[in-house]
Order: C-alpha cells, then structure tokens, then sequence
C-alpha cells in the first residue's frame, strides 16, 4: 500500500503542475513520497537555500527559503515572534511555502530569559541519573516548542579529558558510557522515545543534535579547536561510543562534525567520519549541519581547501548538507553545479535529507507559536523543581572530615558566608545571563535555609580573578565572629549576551572577567586571582571550614584536600542552586553526585582519566603504591586526586553477595550479576553502583577498567537492595588489529566498586 | 663473477659436510653465501641462541652460543676483557664457532670509565653542526672497538615533545629535519660512510642502532613507557621521517623497536612499523634488536598476549631478531617450532639476518680486544678536544641584556660562583658517573680562566632538589662581597652504576636524588627544590647575575626571563663543560648553540612545538598578537617561552638578498636558493642560517612551518658570506587523504630567518 502510495506520488511529481495535486503538501503522504514530489518541483536555487542557513533578517529577504533560521534574541518573547515571522515569510511569500528549521541552544534549558535554566552539563552529569535528564529534556523541548524552536543544538556527546580546555563544562563526562547514557537520555526527552521519533517528532517534542562529531573535546595543548591526538581505535573505543548509541538506538534526527581536526583531517571534511562510519556503518539517516563557520574553517583555518569553493567540494562530499550559521561556503552551489564543480545528485541528496527531516518534525503543518500567550508554558513550577532536584543530585561531597557536614542548625548561632561566588550565580556557557535575579545564590540558600534563628555574615573577600588583597581582612572578620564558615569559591563563564560573545556589558551584568566556557581555555587549573589566599585565611582562624566550588571545570585543589575538613564540589548548578547547596550543607538532601571525570593532581599531569591502557602509568611504580612518588613522577604519582566515580554521602553503604549466573559464557550468550547494597548508616541516601569491566588480554592492548553500567538506587537507613546487572559479548567488545570489531575469548573481571579506584567486588569470568 | 661464487658456495653448502671447506668462515666469500652455509650447518637450537641475548656468564655457560652478549662492567679494560672472553669462548667452545654481537651504550660517549664523555644528545643537538657529531661517531667507534663493542645502541632517533619526560635530554630536537641530519652524522661517525658500510664495518668502526622505533619520546602525560597519542599521518610526517633517511640512505646496521605503543599497538608487536614501513616501504636489510625487556612487556605491561609464547608469536611476526637483554619470550622458539607454533622460516629470516650482520662487521675475523693496551686509543688529547668543541658549540645564549656577557676579566676583581650546579659535573643518563675526578665543573672552569688576578668566592648555596634554605645566606653573603655573581642551577639525571639503576651509592658519588634521565618524569618543569629561591636572593642583592643551566631538561623559566639579566642554557655539556662555560662566559668563545626545542612557559601549556599545524592556535586570538593574552588561553597565550632555534651571539648578523632560481617550479625540478649573511658586529661568530618552508595548502593540514635545511656558518667581523640552498618537490611532499605520498600542487613560502619565531626573507614559489 505504501509502496503503490509512493508510485503514485511520484506520478504526480513528475507530472508536477504547480497548483495541482501538491503531494508534498498532503499530511498523510508517507514522507518519502513528499520528498520526492518536493524535489521535483524545487529549482537549483531553491534546493540550495535549503543547505544554508540565514538570520531571521536574511531569511525574510529570501524569495527560495532558507533550511534553517536562527534567532538572533535572548527573550523567550522575541524569539517566538521572530520564529513566527521568519516562519510565516516562508509559508507565504516562497514559491513553495517551505518552512525553515527555527534553531536554538539547549544546553541547560533554552538559551532564552523566560526559560528554565537547569545545572550545567557537568552538573548533569554529576548526577548519575538518566531519569532526571531525561525529564529535563522533555522540560527542553516543550519550552523550546513553544518559542517556535524545532530543532535544539544539543547534546554534547564529547568527553572529558582536559579540564585545561574551557568546554569541559558542557560536557556529560569522562566515559563513553556514562556519556552514551546521559546523551541518550537527554536525546529521547527533546525528540521522544525512538519508536515515536521513528515516526514523527511529536507535541511538544523538537529534534536533537548529536554532537561534535568526534574527538572535539581532547584538543592539543586543552586549547578550543585545537587538533585531537588519536589514533581510529580509540576514537572508535571512546569518542564515537556515545555517538554510535545516539545514531543506531537514539534516532538522532541531526548531527553536528566538530570543529577539529585529527591527523590532519578536519572533522567538516572527514569522509571517514561522516560518511563511512556515520552513514555507512551505522546508518544515520538525520542531517548534518555545520559547526558555525565549520566549512569556511577548512579554508581560514585549517588550510586544506584554497577558498570557499574547494571547502565546499570536501564538505559536499564529507557529507555536511547545511552550513551554518552564514552562507559563505555553500552560498556558491547553484553555480557550482552550473560549472559542473559539484555534481546534481550531491545536493540532491543533502536537500532530500534536510527535507525529510522537516517532514518528520511537522514543520509543515505545525502551529506557529503564539508570543503573547507562551508565557504560562515556560518556568512552570515542575520544571524549577525539576531544576532544583538535578542540582541536588549533582553536588559532589568531595570530603568530610569528622562528619562536620552536614551542619547541625540546632547547634550553631552563626555562619560565615564568604567568597566571590558565594551570592553570584552561575549558569555557565550557554546562559543569557550571569545576574542574580534569575536564581538563588549559595547566601539566599543559605539564609531562606536557617531563617532568623542563625545570623549569616557574608563577604565577598576578593574577585574570582585579579589580585586584590582588600577584601579579605573583612572576610576573615566575618569568619572570626561566627561557629562556621562556609567560602565559595569557583569560575564564571562566558554567557551569550550580557558582557559575552558581543563584546558588550549588558544592563546589570557583573563584569567579572570569564575564566571558563567556550574559548576560555587555561595553562593552570589552580583557582584563579587570590581565591586560595582568601580560602588560607579563612582557614587561618581556626573556624571550620566548608568549601563550595560553583565551577565549570575542576581545580587543582591538592592543598584544600589536605587541609579544609569539608569540600563541595557544585559545578554550575543552575537556577535552584543557591537553594540545593544549602540543603546538602544542612542535610535536608543527603548527596548523592558523584564524580563525571577524574580530578588531575595538576596542569602538569594532564591528561588523567581512569580508562587508561596499563602502560599509561609506566612500569616503574613499586606496585600497590599508586600515591607513593617514584619514577615516573619522580615528585609524585600519576593517580588523579580524586577519582571517577567518587562522591560521598552522609550514610554509608555495605555491598555484598556478587553472584553470576555462570562463571563462562560464549557467543550469544549472556550473563546475570547481581549485587546486595545495603544502607548501614543512619539516613536516608542514594548510592551509584557501578560495574566495571577489565582485566582482559586482547590482542590489542584495552582499558584496565570500562564502566559497563551502574545504577542510582536509593535506600533508607538501614534498608537491602538487590541489584541485577545484564552483560552480553557486546560489553567485552574490542576493535582488533585489523579493526574489525570483535569478541576476543579469555577471562576478565566482573568489579563492583564506588569509584573506579574503590572496588569492593570483584569476580573473574571467563569468555569462550 | 659473483654470481658464480654464491652458486659455488650454495653448492658447497648444500653437501655440507663438516670439516669439508667452510664456506662461512672464508672471508673471502660473498656474505650471502657465507650466511647460506652457516645456516645450514645449524640445528634448531643453535639458531635459537642467535636470536637470544646473553650476559657474559651466561654466555660462557652456552655451549650453542648467543647473537649477542653485552657487558656487566663500566671500566674500559674490563670490558674489553670480558668481549675478549665471551668471543673466545665462542670460537673455541661452541661447535660452529659463530662469535656473538658485543652490544655497548654509547649515547655521549662510550659507557666506560677511560672514554672520553661528550656532551649529552640534547646538547649535540644544540650544535646544529653536523661535521662535529660525526666526528664524535668516530672517536665513539674508536673507543667502543678498543674496548671489543661490536654495535652501539645508539643513536636516537626520537623527537623531543614533552619537556616533563625524562629522557629529552637523550633526543636530539623536536624537529625530524634536524634529528635526521644529526642522527645521520652520528651513525656514519660510528659505521663509516654508507657506500663503505654496505660492503662491510671498517677498521675502528661499529655498527649502530637506530632507536626507538617509534614515537617513543611523545607519551601520554610526559610519562616514559606510555602510550603515543597520534595517529598514522603525523607519525610517518614527524616521528618515522628521520628512521627513514637512515634506512634508505644511511644504511643502518640495526634496529630498535621503542617500548611504547601507539593505538593499542605496541611498537615490538606492529607489523606495520617493523614490516610494512620498515621492510617493505623502506627496504631495510639489517637486524631488529628488542629494547630490554621489549617483548616480555607484550605479555606483562601492555598486556596484548597472555604469556611469553604468545607474546614470541608477536615478535617474530612483526619482525624483532633477537630479544634484549636476557631470554625469556624467546628463550622457548625451539620448542615453539617443534609444537608448530612458530614457523621455522621466521626463524631462518631472523637468523640469517643477523648473521648477516656480524658477516659484514667482521665479526668472525675482528682480533680480540687486547685489554692490556687499550688505554692509549681512549680519551686521547683530540678526543678531548673534540668534546669541548662540541660543548663549546651546544652553550645557548638565551638573554643577554644590556650586553653584559662577555665579562671583561680587566674589568672585574671578584666574581662569586653560586649554585647547587657550580661545582658538580653532570654528564646525563647512560654516563657511568657524576663524580667531578671526570671532567671539569663550571667553578674549575672559571678559575682556571681567570686565574689569580680575580677572586672567586664560591658557595653552594641549596641542593639540587629538598628545601633546605640554610645555605642560601652564605650564598648571598658571597653574591655581595662581589663584582658580579654567576648562579649555576639545573638538574642530575640517573647514571647507570654509582647510585644509578642499581640502587646503591658507589664509591665517592654524589648523593643527591636523580631529577631528570630515564624513568625521572615530572608533572612541573619549575626549578626543584629552593633553587628559585637562591636564585632570587641572589638577584635581590642587586649585583648582576649570570644564570647558567646545567640540565637534562629545559625549566619553565618565565620569572628568570623578565628579571636576570643574562641566562645561559648549558645542558650538560660533557667532561670539558666547566671549561667551555668558562670561555663563553668571558667571551673566550663566542656561543653558537641554538635551541633544538621550545621551550614552553610552563608545564600547562604542554605540548609545544613549533611545526605545529595552523588550527593548533585557536582560532580566537587577535592577529598579530601572539603574546598578548586572550582567549585560549584566557591567562596565557600559546607561545613558547623561547622558540625552537633562538639563541644569542656577542655579534650580529644581518640577512639579505634572499635569490631563487625561480618563481615556480614542477615535478623532478628543483630550486636553487641563496642569501647573504653579514657579520655586522665586532666579534667572529657563527650563525644558524635556518630555512623553513610553509603556508601551503594541501588536502590535509600541514605544519605553518617545516625546518628544510640550515647551515652554521663562521663570519669574522664584517664578513659576508652567501650560502645557497637546494629545495626539490621532495621537500614539500606530504601524506595525502588516501595516505599516499604525493606533491600537491600549490604556492609557498621560502622562509630564512634566526629562529622559527624570527623570519627574516621571505618569498613565495608555486609548484605545479
């Protein structure tokens, strides 16, 4: 029926009158039989329209359409209008009426004021939770829907591997797993569940964007843009992981290549990543879009094409059909074909992509979104709560010496509150803002939290950067004259208006200077300015000290480790952050984050990251005595000082009882592990239980350890829980020497741990 | 004729009867003959034990022989003694009578109390002068034959990338071009020119090893043994480039597999390094040598195979000979090939090989050495002499403000001589001692220069590393009492018998923990310990201060640079270092060396080198500007500290009339290139005229610039001298999108100038 449906259809197309029977019009026309109607009727301008990007102001200038618009507002208001306008343009004065791809940033909530603004991605990936992320994704999409946003620009499925590059930030964390799952979480929120966005992207859904394809995240030297030092196998191992789980399971309906190069090869003209793996090997039957600017780097940048025309022949033939954000490199198509440079069937196939994927969102019959009368969809009461819970479950307890947390509010009479972050928020990259009354700083936290029974006496101290030493005497003061004191401490980051990417400082923005986010890359991860200096005269009093990093990437805090008995590791934990913070400070949330990425001892170890190959830490350690300094470093170890996976909680949690359903299994085969987690503490609390992988000889040298799964299980004091884990051939699978991708026989080790550096079980199975 | 011979030979060796003529001991056989017959009379085991290397006990034990042997000795005579005794016990108690490699270490120098020490490799590769290095391969060749070392493990071929790693100071210089000319020099000084060592190792010299192969010195986090992150295009660009040219054409004897591995690969296991680029592509005929330890690392470090069988397996069938330094994966190849694991033609490829090798050199016609009289061939004046030339010409020069250096000994009365570094020698990794009865320390070298007329008041002031301050008062005392004050700091580095890789302290060594040389990685490449600290109490005291660096490894130095007013990086520069200091110091010698590295302004901002690619800078930084801080990096920029070729002279020189022979050029043409260089300062000097190529576009990304050629040229005051390049379509090929090797066509520039960072002429040229 279909089949004789789209013969049909074809019919019609080739016949193509305009204003008879317009097939692509018809909303009950299978997708492919509007494509095709619709390319029939295109001319060579208009299809290239298609491929190119405008702003609203260009778009409502364009008789052909454009593939995509973007806004150029920051006011959830604006950009609902301008989505209407450029939208409406396009239905009623191009020839064909075909609507263009109104793009948004979505990093953290929409890049819009109005919208919910959620932890930052390293936040999100703090929390263990696929649940939350996947809630908020659906929070996302409905807000971005009724801005009149189709399609959101993310998620990141980079990882983390250098804390030095100013992007680590927007990305989930370290491991492809723990990536792959998160992504794949945050994916089926924005466009639905796989089943659904097979057939349509539905109410109050938008399409997601896979990216930076691939490797952009492990740059040289942790500058942005910089080249990725890898070899295929393990790209393949660890960058495209994530990705191949978005692409064959995810139904992403777009990609993004990244704006990196590896071994020579800018991703925007890699006919090995977006071709062969992308398109051949796994399938992907979304559209690419360019990076902004992407294609025009291979020639301004890169240097691998001699000017726009040569770039756009690699990205043709790569496989990117939009460029964003400008024309620059694909401006030229139509007479690229003309003289015969591109061939037709180039831009047909990339037209046909960019449409389908229209067809499938329902741009052509979608509402276009209504200004006025949105503001009730946005900021609604579950999405801020749904906010503050993921930051909750983002906080990171990194120590906690002598239980000093959570503080006892019965028991003190006052706090200090001190520091540059302590009454600023932080949203981070992606934000529109970095002013304070659009959330709840750790101050307002803290004083909504205790209300008038504790005096809280706050300062400043000193700037998140520069050297001025003023403030600190008064800061040591207010220390001086309470029980406690609490010092935040952390970065700022580039936010897209305000002082951001224009240059300009906005009405009310701090003018801090940005010490992270995109471009934001630093030599030396140890806190910035005199932050440490304010935080060692904090100490000097005597008085307990509670540190609270809001941060975008982690710091060198070697000497905070050995010296404040209590350090929180917040991230930027979006707009309920102030209110989440002072919770787990006074254990009305016992935490339950856990560490996304290993913390580097310093600049000067990087890169550290816990999947490393066994030769990756030398031979000349005296074994078991990983922290023992020795050659290879002759002044200290290679172990991070805090490792993946870590984070403590207020209770504490027993494992017991590893059972496997068999000690062997073989091809097809499959085996069942499961574990006792038992709360022995005194409070409720969640603990992430995490199963590693390794041990394992290959014929290719493989991890020492591979997060394969884990699970966020909460318990009541006291209470037992079973957990059951499924492994197959595919958790154990390696890219050999001929890199093909294969199950090797030998034994390897089931782990049960923590962290990846504290493993409490561990059993040995055998693959045959 | 010769035809005819190894048709009689194969004959004879076919009949193979004992006692009969023996073709292989007949010198005047073609060698593949000689290697036919040999082979033929060998049993399996006997075969095996050629692949197999021994100690001098164990070899005399052996009644089937070893291919090699090394020793356990570090004085002169007594290795001599020892190769004569293994040697002899070969030939008389062993059925075939095959003598076995005598393998030496001689990195800067013979590893042998009573030969002369050089200046360590990264102060060889200081000289940009190939005539000395090759002069310093043939006293090493004369010494080692003195001593009965048939083949020295030496020279390096790898690229300097990563200051934090200990072995640097083994490397030549980050840039394959410069490795590959002085790595050139060194072996033929060892081997005899290629058209001699073809036909056979000459009288007083050795056959060299090319090591490590590849990519060993750029492991992941600076730390020795790790993994290489690159992939296959900057590997063959960068790292195999210079293998290559001594393969091709300097017909290296043998080769050493590197420990590290590159993508899951480990270099003693790659079938693509040690077959298809080193053997197939590159046609190499002589023997692979695994690093100590190399192949049972397969099974217990990289951990590709599950034992020593496997890892045998492995070895053989990329291609490693014979297994260094004791048997253990190959010790079973017998029983290997008798289960049929092994195929006994691998066994019959390797062992021919090396008897191939030991045909050529002579090995079964050498004399034994004669340890009684060895001694008047070592150290000899000249050789001496040579030392301290190469020393005088690897001092760089790296600020000398307001002319303060030379000093003028008619100027000044007192000189104080500060620093943990004064008064010690210090020779680098693979020397046999760091006790000062060897050579010359900088204060024996300034005192003997200035004689009686100038006091020399000397203190120590710290240690090399700890942080013991009391002796920094005394040092300041001395500092004030003063004319002017030279402070020597650096590093030591681990020596292979005193308190070296044994363990123990030997007899009058020097105690101070090893900082630098194999195994000695560090995450900060600050200064260690107080030295900073002595330093800048010295500075305070207001005389001026002279910093020189005796050192394995170049500092971060940011603080010396903006405030000491003259710094000279000295390396270690051999027995005669003290001396040549002393010259340059008081302008005895004009200093020529030039920076064979960047050097980076600090650990963060690793790696750093030049011949980076244009999309390694971020794209963010204002044009222009590379020093002003910015975006990426927000607190730095991504210079180096000082660039690869800088180095200062106590003359000037200016560059002009920059020629070619033409504007374009196609396939098989080349260019001819000249310029002038005027002497326009009042002091002969030499100069490193460096040409680099770049600002090409090709399909993919290649390095903004690429070091082609130089020549250190000697002007006396107001000379002027025009030196002539050649350039050929050979020098700007590179590996294409399909891997192959090609010459695209397009425009670039000829660039001449005084370092990477400081271009003087500049043309542009089309190839097509």
């Amino acid at each position: 029926m279909i089949r004789n449906y789209i013969l049909l259809a074809a019919f019609i197309g080739i016949t193509g009158t305009e204003g008879f029977s317009q097939t692509y019009k018809d909303q009950r026309a299978p997708v492919t039989a509007r494509v095709k109607d619709l390319m029939a009727r295109m001319t060579m301008e208009e299809k290239v329209g298609q491929m190119n990007m405008s702003s609203l102001e260009g778009s409502l200038k364009s008789k052909v359409g454009f593939g995509v618009v973007e806004s150029p507002f920051i006011i959830a208001g604006d950009i609902a209008a301008q989505s209407a306008e450029a939208k409406k343009h396009a239905f009623e004065n191009t020839r064909l009426g075909i609507p263009p791809i109104q793009i948004g940033e979505g990093l953290h909530g929409v890049l819009a004021a109005g919208s919910t603004i959620f932890p930052q991605t390293i936040g999100q990936g703090s929390t263990w939770n696929p649940q939350l992320i996947y809630e908020m994704g659906c929070v996302i999409a409905a807000e971005a829907t009724a801005m009149g946003i189709d399609q959101a620009l993310s998620p990141l499925f980079d990882l983390i591997r250098d804390p030095r590059y100013g992007r680590v930030e927007e990305c989930f964390a370290e491991d492809p797993y723990l990536v792959g799952k998160l992504g794949y979480a945050f994916v089926t929120g924005l466009q639905g569940m796989p089943e659904q966005s097979k057939l349509g992207i539905g109410t109050n859904k938008i399409m997601a964007t896979a990216k930076h394809f691939a490797g952009y995240s492990y740059s040289l030297g942790g500058v942005n843009l910089a080249p990725t030092p890898i070899g295929e196998r393990e790209l393949r191992t660890m960058f495209l992981a994530p990705f191949e789980e978005i692409v064959r399971k995810g139904n992403i309906y777009s990609l993004m290549p990244s704006y990196n190069e590896i071994d020579g090869i800018p991703a925007h003209s890699s006919t090995f990543l977006l071709d062969q793996v992308l398109r051949r090997e796994w399938k992907f039957k979304g559209y690419v879009i360019s990076d902004y600017g992407g294609l025009g780097q291979l020639y301004n940048f890169h240097q691998v094409a001699k000017g726009p025309h040569e770039a756009a022949v690699l990205g043709l033939q790569a496989g990117v059909d939009v460029e964003a954000s400008r024309p620059d490199v694909y401006k030229d198509l139509a007479k690229m074909v003309h003289e015969g440079t591109i061939n037709v069937k180039q831009i047909d196939s990339a037209v046909s992509r960019i449409l389908t994927a229209k067809f499938k969102a329902g741009l052509f019959e979608k509402k276009l979104p209504d200004s006025a009368g949105i503001k009730t969809k946005l900021h609604t009461a579950s999405s801020v709560a749904l906010s503050r819970s993921i930051a909750e479950e983002s906080i990171v307890l990194l120590k906690n010496q002598d239980h000093l947390l959570p503080l006892d509010a019965k028991k003190i009479k006052s706090i200090a509150v001190i520091g540059p972050n302590a009454n600023k928020v932080q949203y981070g990259d992606y934000s529109y803002t970095r002013d304070n009354r659009s959330g709840t700083t750790v101050l307002q936290g803290i004083r909504q939290s205790v209300g008038s029974g504790i005096m809280v006496n706050y300062a400043q101290g000193c700037e998140l950067s520069g050297h001025d030493r003023s403030g600190i005497a008064k800061a040591v003061a207010e220390a001086q004259k309470s029980d406690v004191a609490v010092v935040v401490l952390g970065t700022t980051s580039v936010v897209f208006q305000g002082i951001g990417w224009n240059g300009k400082a906005g009405k009310d923005e701090p003018t801090d200077p940005f010490t992270c986010g995109e471009g934001y890359d630093v030599t030396d991860i140890d806190p910035q300015g005199v932050q440490r200096e304010l935080l060692q005269a904090i100490y000097k009093t005597g008085k307990p000290v509670i540190l609270v990093l809001i941060q975008g990437r982690p710091w060198s805090i070697a000497w905070e480790k050995e010296n404040i008995p209590a350090i929180i590791e917040g991230w930027y934990p979006g707009e309920k952050g102030g209110d989440a913070l002072a919770d787990v400070i006074f254990g009305k949330v016992n935490p339950s984050g856990r560490l996304n990425m290993s913390i580097p001892q310093s600049s000067g170890h990087i890169p550290v990251f816990y999947n490393y190959v066994n030769s990756s830490k030398g031979n000349n350690r005296e074994p078991g005595t990983p922290d023992k300094p020795g050659r290879d470093y002759v002044y200290s170890s290679t172990a991070p000082l805090f490792p993946f996976g870590y984070g403590l909680t207020y209770t504490d949690f027993a494992y017991s009882d590893l059972m496997l359903s068999a000690k062997r299994f073989g091809k097809g085969g499959q085996l069942e592990v499961s574990c006792k987690i038992k709360n022995t503490g005194n409070m409720k609390g969640k603990e992430v239980v995490q199963l590693y992988l390794g041990g394992k000889v290959n014929s290719v040298s493989t991890p020492v350890k591979s997060l394969r799964d884990f699970n966020k299980v909460e318990l009541a004091a006291g209470e037992e829980k079973t957990l059951k884990f499924r492994l197959t051939e595919e958790d154990i699978r390696i890219w050999n020497r001929q890199m093909k991708r294969v199950t090797e026989p030998g034994s390897f080790k089931v782990m049960i741990g923590k962290s990846a550096d504290d493993i409490i079980l561990t059993e040995t199975v055998e693959y045959d």
